[in-house]
């Protein structure tokens, strides 16, 4: 699952991609990657380590509209 | 992450590996191997299929200490 929420989340922070990428000890390519739709999954640690940044759940991250589709594929 | 909690949770509901895997639509094989502790991390795609297999939120399928960890790594 992208990280489809990430960069409405990273604003909503006052945030720069540099700034979130630093304190969550992440790349900012791999913000940058989510945040322009350039992949498809993410590893829980690299999602969680961002979550953590911007102080909010994991779940939060991922849209509903995603995690539907997510479930669907599964079935 | 390795979903270090997923025995204890999967126990708790009953489900043999087989099972989760199919409901969660995943193979028993990557069941099996976060349970046996042979791998060290998983996608959010896969583990969010899992957790919505047990009725849980992604959260709970990592214990705190290893939520610790992962944040001391990224400082």
């Amino acid at each position: 699952m992208r990280m489809d929420r990430l960069r409405e989340l990273r604003e909503a922070k006052g945030l720069s991609r540099e700034g979130l990428a630093r304190v969550a000890g992440v790349s900012a390519k791999t913000i940058e990657a989510h945040e322009y739709g350039r992949t498809s999954d993410v590893s829980v640690s690299i999602a969680y380590r961002i979550a953590a940044a911007l102080e909010l759940p994991l779940d939060d991250l991922f849209s509903a509209s995603l995690k539907a589709v997510t479930l669907k594929e599964a079935v």
